[in-house]
């Protein structure tokens, strides 16, 4: 696996690995730290119609455009060569605009954690070389829930909580925002967040898109933890941010302040258009597909203009509603279709492809589960380089369920195993063994299999597969109660930080620095 | 879709579905029905491997061979250019037998219904031409439970209501056994439980395998149910059976009987050997595919020596065993990842390929659902026809559970749903809705979403999509329990009998004559 460089730092990330007794997945003999998909990605689409949903998106961009409600954001654009309606507000691109300003974006990067065994990288599959995969948590959700607490606000003890968790499972390689703490302070929140990530995890972490003043200040954190100048931070992207497109044809201030201040740092932006078939988007597919694509092409070019070659992502999350009630659904058949045709147009243009582990669920129950199966192989399928809301995702992203945390990070195990090599050579054809053990006998004790079962198969961390009598004495637990116990366990012996003090103290006078410029700032206002 | 034939049969099958008001799923107009899958498998091993799984497979055949309990089947295969070894009843193949035999196998066939709207195609994808789904119930389990009555032996009320389940829903083609009836003396449930499947569906029914005479009365059941004779009977495949390959390399006498007299009378024979890794077979995936596929050559090669191009199918089963427990396990990443070779197995020979919807988990709640969908992907992506144990399997096979069965209804239905076409065209990428809603409006009111909204997106029967605070007030209740009462609902409103009253007295008159043979039988043994 990946080889852990001796530097300073990195030796004092092991001694703090070593200190956590009894915490696997120690990320230097986990299998888990950098995955590839071997697989060819499944098309859904002719190359006619992948060429003609881009000419559609295109020409949508062209004739009608995007209402762009930031000014700065317009100025970039008709610099880059738009037309700006100064009334309208909206933004129309020329036909060759969008091809020559995607020209620069790389297909493949990589991305910084503070630890270098958690750096990973985005992109791939181009050309016959392999396709990286990376899995983010949980992001964005305003409530939490767990069996014991039930749901309840998103708070700061219950983010800290959930970074133990991303921090523990080495098949998490990438922080979503996990939950909007409540308790924190709005104007604090910015450092706040990336303070409790960065204490308890050491992988690449979110940075919202918000006002440019406090995206600065949240990746000045960042640097200050990682512990890079700012020059290496420009060449090392060390967080990013998501995009949402304010569907249909819209971007707001906030959301363009993402896109300008992360490109101008050198970060990462993922531009996902959250188009839901039959409410921001049309009720075909084909037509919502066309949407998300006219709108990540306009979010992604907005970054290139800015900073040509800034690392960019196209997020696909186009699902549908349930057409009788307006509800949001997620893991649906027309969702797993929508991931696979997103692929292919990401592939177009080289971009890496975004996907997410979604589902509509109420509960950690057999709809959970299924539901994200069904959106977590079309990410697969769709050749998928970074999965967003991989663990913890339930109704419909309302809430970040820790059961559920537990049940997806089986499923992305499951998942790695999956992109394994099924090895056949003389070994493992293992005729010799089959001679040994003839007609009617068993495998069981033969010297094949002593030699090879403590590394065979993958090791469930929450399957129980128990038989029913030994299942139902123990008390019986479906998979939900089952989590409950993990992920208690987990917290339980994570360690309390992951700062040494002296960076600890930093931290905590950049933080107090913020905060004074806050206080003067709210003064000025009133 | 299929249209329905108005022969006098099919007329009165129209007078039965039209008296099930408020039976939803009419095949007639069901999407259902029929099902394609227009995806390519998905190749996990390369050419390469696959022909030297083969050729160690034939290797394995010709120098180890197999062990066969039978003696009527040892003379067929030494007839068939086998080598018989009286004393160890070991038979053994020459290098060119396998290849030779097995090439008039049909790479298609139909199996008949008793109403021709549920006649099956079973094969396919070879040569361009589209690959056909089946979808078969459970089969085989000893063991039932429903969250009410709780876990219990098999019983016939049970076999009626999970029959009833089976006809109700156009998404399963084929019935299992679905349990094992412990309460009808064992002497007649080879009648009694083809009485059971036909009163209560009109889908193709499973036949064990079993002594000669128990096989020859089940089918002529089937035979007298379908209104047919032998000629046609022999022409049209009307019903199957499974047999399962005593690995490692071992065939027993009732199982070679169910190959040898299916064969006979026309009928289909699944051989699918039970290559668990790490138990009964090599814990190399490469090995127990090697095993597997040695078994099954041998027994579907049986059935081409009794009768040349019988229609055979390729079962694949290898799983692999818990290492620590040696307990089963089912829907693993080994387990998907083999489904996907054996489909490129079955392919080398253009046999139909059966795989299996699956679980280890012992109630149906998250793994029962990802561990089914692992099997449910593994079977889809490796091309597969036949899908048994499609609906109701839990704890490894050793319980029908009827709320898994709703579920796995869901699941399935949404594969359906994901074989069908992703439409791109001018119409479906809506340019001018796009216009007309333009930036920040949406698309619920529209004319174009009005049109199409009632078909657009597939509409579950299980999953609920309501926000948290709907859903808490009706109950908050999980998947699990909402299965419950569809199932419920289901079976009280499903039809008592699906036959004639004539036909009923008829199939009595039948079984009757079979008691009467099977009293005889038990005084002549005392």
């Amino acid at each position: 696996m990946t080889k852990v460089e001796t530097s300073g730092r990195s030796r004092r990330f092991q001694r703090l690995r070593a200190r956590r007794e009894n915490l696997a997945g120690s990320p230097v003999e986990s299998p888990y730290v950098q995955l590839e998909n071997p697989y060819p990605p499944l098309e859904i689409l002719s190359a006619d119609e992948v060429s003609f949903i881009d000419a559609s998106a295109k020409k949508l961009l062209q004739e009608v455009g995007i209402k762009v409600l930031s000014a700065e954001a317009r100025a970039h654009y008709r610099q880059g060569g738009a037309e700006v309606d100064k009334e309208s507000e909206q933004v129309r691109f020329p036909s060759e605009m969008i091809e020559t300003l995607m020209k620069p974006v790389p297909s493949k990067f990589s991305m910084y954690g503070r630890n270098p065994v958690r750096n990973v990288t985005m992109g791939g599959g181009v050309g016959g070389e392999t396709s990286r995969v990376a899995f983010g948590t949980v992001s964005g959700t305003p409530f939490l829930s767990d069996l014991d607490r039930g749901r309840r606000d998103g708070d700061k003890a219950g983010l800290i909580e959930l970074a133990k968790l991303a921090q523990y499972y080495d098949v998490i390689h990438i922080l979503g925002t996990l939950i909007e703490p409540l308790d924190i302070p709005v104007k604090m929140r910015h450092v706040e967040t990336v303070r409790c990530y960065m204490t308890h995890s050491d992988k690449v972490p979110f940075v919202r898109s918000q006002r440019r003043q406090e995206i600065e200040e949240a990746v000045t954190l960042v640097r200050l933890i990682r512990g890079i100048d700012e020059d290496r931070l420009y060449k090392e992207p060390s967080c990013y941010t998501v995009v949402n497109m304010n569907s249909p044809l819209q971007l707001d201030e906030l959301m363009a302040q993402g896109i300008m201040v992360m490109a101008e740092l050198g970060q990462v932006v993922i531009v996902t258009p959250f188009t839901l078939a039959g409410a921001m988007a049309p009720v075909t597919l084909a037509g919502a597909l066309t949407q998300q694509h006219a709108e990540a092409l306009a979010g992604m070019v907005l970054a290139q203009i800015v900073k040509p070659g800034t690392c960019v992502v196209y997020g696909g999350f186009t699902s549908n509603v349930d057409m009788r009630s307006g509800s949001p659904a997620f893991g649906t058949p027309e969702y797993t279709q929508a991931a696979i045709a997103t692929g292919q147009l990401c592939r177009m243009y080289n971009v890496p492809f975004r996907s997410s582990n979604v589902n509509a669920s109420n509960a950690p129950d057999a709809q959970s589960a299924y539901e994200s199966q069904m959106s977590l192989w079309g990410a697969v399928l769709g050749g998928c380089h970074f999965l967003l809301h991989g663990a913890g995702w339930l109704e419909g992203g309302l809430v970040a369920s820790y059961e559920k945390f537990i049940i997806d990070v089986e499923m992305l195990q499951m998942m790695a195993r999956f992109f394994g090599n099924l090895v056949v050579d003389e070994d493992s054809v293992a005729m010799g063994a089959m001679r040994d053990v003839g007609a009617g006998g068993h495998y069981f004790g033969t010297k094949h299999t002593l030699e090879r079962y403590d590394k065979a198969f993958y090791e469930p961390i929450l399957s129980d597969w128990r038989n029913f009598e030994n299942w139902s004495e123990a008390g019986g637990e479906t998979a939900d109660v089952r989590a409950n116990k993990i992920w208690k366990e987990v917290v339980a012996k994570s360690p309390d930080t992951m700062l040494e003090a002296g960076l600890e103290e930093e931290v905590a006078g950049y933080v107090a620095k913020v905060e004074e410029r806050v206080k003067r700032d709210t003064k000025k206002s009133r």
